[in-house]
């Protein structure tokens, strides 16, 4: 009866003033800004050399062939820095590094990140693969901290008050949560990582990249304007961001490929950056670009690359932190000035893409037809445990079947953080994985739901009441 | 211990002479074929108004949105017998009628058969929709037995002995069987029907096409040449057949529609049968034009069309069963010589498709987006408890965890019916469906290896008891 009257109070509280609108076509980001105040003519002003040195943190979160994306990115962001001329001892790429020689694999000890793309594996350095690959790794490369890194080849963010820092990082994420390999990386514990990383004078300036679900809420509310760091978001703190060439888009993976070969916002930059002078190119007119390419006249499949941080430092130009290839020297804005745009599948679902693919395009009768079969089966089966235990817990928390939807439309303003407390928001979670089963990764849609119970004051004892009676039934 | 002793007995009666090989490329419908008997001069010969009466019965078996293209199917050759002349008296319309204003439809009140097609529901009789739409009607109507139908408009094949019938169907079938609304039509028993037209002197001339997968088994070994039926099928008595037109096709359907709109074999005809002047086009041409274009370089997804019976009909003209449409007269084999080949779904896959696309294009976190993962779901575990029920059924009789998967691969030699004891193979099938529930349809695919065990002389009771114990654990 307890849960009744918190329910009662909380929807007062939590389905007020903040509950997701939805999105108006008045959100569509416009050619005239750019236009106002963009840089429109080439080469009309170009980055001096660094002083300092140029490091970069490559970072793809997931595992397994049907994230596919997430490491064909990463790898083709490497070629890009390589070839604008950043040394290997700056830059440090975490890879789980199972796809390239996957048995899935159709072109074996090759990744591609676009339909017709050359081969962006060879020669990505194997810093942190396999089990050292890990959360508490990233934080340990990121901070310098070469004793706390555990297996690896040991390289570390060695950077001093001079240095520019580039991190781009790929993978699922969710409210205030990027994945790894091994777990979650919560927001406030970056935030946390970057304000040490300042008080150090460890860096000049950084900046950073994230694909991911919600990206935006790794920085809302969190990032401050005054760190000498600028970072772009594949979304803002409440949204998708969406897998790219895949098999059924246009253009669309090689037939030989069941899986999706890169993400909007990741294959957007890199597409961008691979053929501009990147002397002349600004950051914001880089931002700028990708966003409007990354939105799509589809509003169910869409997100809003947006813009954290100090706004001056987007004033600066790319080449700060990625070089640039000389083969670009003679690049004009306008040779292909309009890229053209996605069709795209969201995180979500471009992980059951594979798995559908795989199914639908082996022989009938075959062993690997019915092997996909039961992959899809089982990844299905997943998402519904899930769907009916988050469900199940809303109404047992707030009393009502439709607890946990109003929950994640809840959205917090823009100048806060998706949760307050990050201690609750980190117990909620591990107390659902604990009796429900892990959230990763299509679990992470949820977390939402669990940040603003958090926020509404839900406390770790009412959600393992919770948890155990909505999963008691259900093998996690 | 029985059944182990039995399974040796089998695998060397079954095994050895007739499984099945695996097909090679000399398969391949040839061309040449065609330029030495074909007719290739147009209008050099034409056909003569018919004495008697042009009759057609047009017959949808499946019922549901995902088999959307069984319908549209019958409806787009109702439009063609129309406009070729033929009287709505005449034409006998067997369908469901539950797509064109099913709630999944994009355009209510109408179906369409191609990408860019015109509506072919309107002005479509609805002689036996719904409940009317049985097995039992279907042999009532072909034998003209006005007092044995039930419900519908009463319309029978009233024919004599100067008329010309066509018979047309479109759903899923199996070995030796084809499926209907409410259960299954056995090839012995549409066998016998036409055997007692053909006593009765009920037709001068009878045409059937079949769509359905192993369609060629309906008739294999069982239609006599000197009944005047000519008869050609989808795929011969081993194969799947393909619906086409689907939304990861091309040509595909349009965006908004996630079911396939045409089946392949069927929409070859239709839309030869739709741009020939058919006064010069005989049922061989057409045979052998269908048969190229059904063929596709893909060996997993293709089919053999295939004809059976009086093959001196064969060089009748189609215009004797379809009329022709006067817009036709001035056509020419030049003209759109080379229709497009086809991609495309087993008829298994193609059911399955529709909801996958429901599921994929619904937006994240809808009400729609969750039935159609429940639907996608309930459909995916039913696949997989027929094949586990099958699996065990096979080891529990034959003794190895392989024995259906040979059933499966043993085919017969072409002279022979799939089966001989037709009232074994009713009654395996009848056996298992009570044990471990309906075969439709997905479940279809494995008659064959029931047929087998009928041929291997497995009794009801071996099957009763294995039956049981297979499904004992699942609810069917």
């Amino acid at each position: 009866m307890d849960y009744y009257i918190v329910g009662i109070l909380l929807f007062i509280t939590l389905f007020s003033p903040f509950t997701k609108s939805e999105p108006t076509k008045l959100d569509r980001p416009s050619n005239e800004t750019e236009l106002i105040h963009g840089n429109s003519k080439p080469n009309c002003k170009a980055a001096e050399p660094t002083k300092g040195k140029q490091w970069a943190v490559l970072i793809a979160g997931s595992t397994d062939y049907e994230n596919y994306r997430h490491q064909a990115d990463i790898c083709h962001a490497y070629q890009i820095l390589k070839k604008g001329g950043l040394k290997d001892e700056n830059i440090i790429v975490f890879m789980y590094d199972d796809i390239a020689f996957n048995v899935e694999n159709p072109r074996p000890g090759v990744i591609i990140n676009q339909p017709g793309g050359d081969d962006v594996y060879e020669g990505v350095p194997k810093d942190y693969t396999q089990s050292a690959a890990t959360a508490a790794n990233v934080f340990a490369v990121l901070l310098g901290n070469k004793t706390a890194v555990q297996g690896g080849s040991g390289k570390v963010l060695d950077s001093g008050p001079d240095d520019h820092i580039f991190i781009y990082y790929a993978d699922h994420g969710a409210t205030g949560i990027i994945g790894m390999t091994d777990g979650l990386i919560y927001a406030k514990d970056l935030i946390d990582v970057l304000k040490k990383k300042h008080e150090a004078k460890a860096y000049k300036t950084m900046v950073i990249y994230i694909e991911a679900c919600e990206a935006g809420s790794m920085f809302q509310g969190l990032l401050p304007n005054n760190w000498d760091i600028y970072a772009t978001t594949a979304a803002n703190a409440e949204e998708n961001s969406f897998g790219t060439y895949c098999p059924d888009d246009y253009p669309s993976a090689p037939l030989e490929y069941d899986t999706c070969l890169g993400d909007t916002y990741s294959v957007a930059w890199l597409e961008d950056s691979e053929m501009h002078d990147l002397r002349s190119e600004t950051l914001e007119k880089q931002y700028k670009r990708i966003r409007r390419r990354v939105f799509t006249q589809d509003l169910d499949f869409n997100s809003h690359v947006t813009q954290y941080g100090d706004m001056k430092l987007s004033k600066e130009f790319l080449f700060t932190y990625m070089g640039t290839n000389p083969d670009n020297d003679n690049y004009t804005s306008m040779a292909n000035s309009k890229p053209s745009g996605f069709s795209s599948a969201s995180q979500y679902d471009a992980e059951l893409l594979h798995f559908w693919y795989k199914f639908h395009r082996a022989p009938e009768g075959s062993t690997r037809k019915l092997e996909a079969q039961k992959e899809l089966h089982g990844k299905i089966s997943h998402r519904m445990h899930v769907d009916h235990s988050m469900k199940e817990m809303g109404k047992l928390i707030l009393g009502s079947e439709n607890s946990t939807m109003m929950l994640l439309k809840t959205v917090r303003p823009l100048d806060q953080p998706v949760v307050d407390d990050w201690d609750c928001y980190k117990m909620l979670v591990k107390t659902y994985e604990e009796h429900c089963g892990s959230l990763l990764r299509y679990g992470l849609k949820y977390t939402r739901a669990l940040a603003n119970m958090c926020n509404a004051g839900i406390t770790m004892e009412q959600m393992a009441a919770a948890s155990a009676r909505a999963c008691a039934k259900i093998k996690p």
